[in-house]
């Protein structure tokens, strides 16, 4: 089996996920009294978590692809580790439009919607750990990993990953902190390398 | 006429029908004074239907990938048999939707629910069965299965399908016991090789 | 510019259009008073409406797989036709849903619904003739269709389309007649070959 | 990193952007009183700017397209780019339906809609920009272009992105004017290649 269609069907669901964000983008329309001006700025939160969440999709898509072009052998336990990742993925609109309608409100719901936001984010970093978990064994890569190299590299899953433990903890206290901290890692992980490219990339280039 | 885009078309239909089961999520905004954890909760069943269909979706996509690439050459016949499977794919999200409303209040209507929930996934399990019937006649398959394959190949099939069967009937009386039986399927295709992919999986290898 | 990305970005909208039709089937949720079966039997137009739209689609979806693979070079002229082709496809969601809307009501709007889908397969069906003839001209062929069998190439094509210009007359008069005449022209090119593929599916194989 | 899947994720936010755009398209069910027809035509300025997207859409993928085939090597750079791009493109829809919403209204919201959808535009145009000027640099494209060539390339790029400028200050004054103004682009762009193309596009053929 091999990985074309792994990649296409894959593609297929971020692609769709991430334009599904913008659905959650409606205005009210004419005849209610606010002014466009008005609305949009009263938006801004559905925008910011809008962003937010496309550029968390992107970046998982980046490391998709880099990681998927690693492996030499696409078995069912992969096919089955990638649904996993990609159920979280798909929940990501209905998180985020949860995020979006209650920050502006403030109280104990939007610290829910928020901690809702970031057990998504984790269980989407979990399904991409356990993919790279898999590819550690076996002869799953294609240039294997040296073992000494294994735990470095988990290290720094378990660091991207914390993140999202840590926000869903800070929520509960402050969602607009947990939201800040969830887009400072996006940031950094647009303008760095991910935790675990370095490791699946610079591999095959040996 | 080659398989790269019958795969790339159900592809895409697999990955839109599977991001589309979770715009069913929607949570009241806020205002109507539940609190968000209430809400959550009573979304259960919700969140169930879209776990349970997410993964009935991804088993059928695991085996269509597996199924087309034991096929040799294709022609308008199984175009037409793919969309016969794609039209039932396509109203899994609707099935899935009218199940999570209904489950919550019980009555009647949830069987009648559960009871077309069933009828989509056998009518999906009888698009698929269909493609792998039309593989086993001609020079359809890269590798010819011999014929007293065939028949233990069928079973394997009718027994797969037979679940649908009987948590159809078994929905006349209870919903929810009709629900975890298809569960319990999706659970076992995951950990074991389905029903169809011994087959149609075994026989390029040799 | 080669065919791949061509075919990507229209089996893409192929796809999608073809999902977001079950998109409108929709029923009340809980608590209406009207049991589900009901439902479901006064949604019977919707069903009826979608199967239909479904298979219009994916016949045309098969005839462009079997037009594209016949071309030899891809050029601009070509991208916006097929641009042309699928603003078409992507209106079938919302006249399949006006159509469903008004069927079971009857009345003058009605009519109108089944006009302006007639009007939309017509425009598709326009889209995809003027594709078939851009690739009757210049050297857009891999192996170009002798001058003699262009007329009755055309004639076949006119012969397709003028369906969808008499079931538009016909629905003026009696929706459901349009409706059912377009049914049978969908079973009829599901059965037999359609007007425009044995010439651009035969000719490849001399 | 090959462009393949680059390619691919961008054709399917591509593909769904261009889709969802007639999920606006919704007329009145039956019972309001107003006649099909009366509906279809207040509706008029939602078909024209559907119908304004999806050329606008469909332009800058042709763009795409030919912009990425000219590239020698996908990096991350490239891939963020992309998304930035992507962004624009996805909140296409939404700007949309918010301009067919307030066009029939008019007034001052009209005004702000009108200035939004330019902004949009300018925004995926700049996009498309910054990954021309990424190919510029380094030895990304396969071909490269001589330095002499860089600023006429700019320059119609500047160009092309000016005029949404432009019909975004005009949009304060005249809403229907700017739409005018970008409807006139688009035809022209659709006539002629389009400021990127010919740098792009003619260098592979030396």
């Amino acid at each position: 089996m091999d990985r074309t269609r792994l990649e296409a069907f894959s593609d297929g669901v971020f692609a769709v996920a991430i334009t599904l964000l913008a659905l959650n983008l409606t205005l009210e329309g004419p005849g209610h009294g606010i002014p466009l001006q008005h609305q949009l700025w009263e938006h801004r939160w559905s925008f910011g978590a809008y962003l937010l969440s496309f550029f968390v999709i992107g970046i998982i898509w980046v490391n998709h692809h880099v990681l998927i072009r690693s492996i030499a052998k696409v078995d069912r336990t992969l096919l089955f580790l990638n649904l996993v990742l990609l159920i979280f993925v798909v929940l990501i609109p209905f998180s985020t439009a949860t995020v979006a309608q209650y920050l502006p409100v403030g109280g104990e719901d939007v610290k829910a919607a928020m901690a809702m936001y970031s057990a998504v984010f984790l269980g989407m970093s979990a399904g991409f750990g356990s993919i790279f978990e898999w590819t550690l064994h076996g002869d799953h890569r294609i240039v294997p990993l040296p073992p000494e190299a294994h735990w470095p590299a988990r290290l720094r899953f378990v660091g991207g990953s914390s993140v999202y433990v840590i926000s869903g903890v800070v929520s509960l206290f402050n969602a607009v902190i947990a939201f800040i901290l969830i887009a400072l890692v996006a940031v950094y992980y647009i303008v760095e390398r991910t935790p675990a490219a370095p490791a699946a990339e610079s591999q095959p280039d040996k």
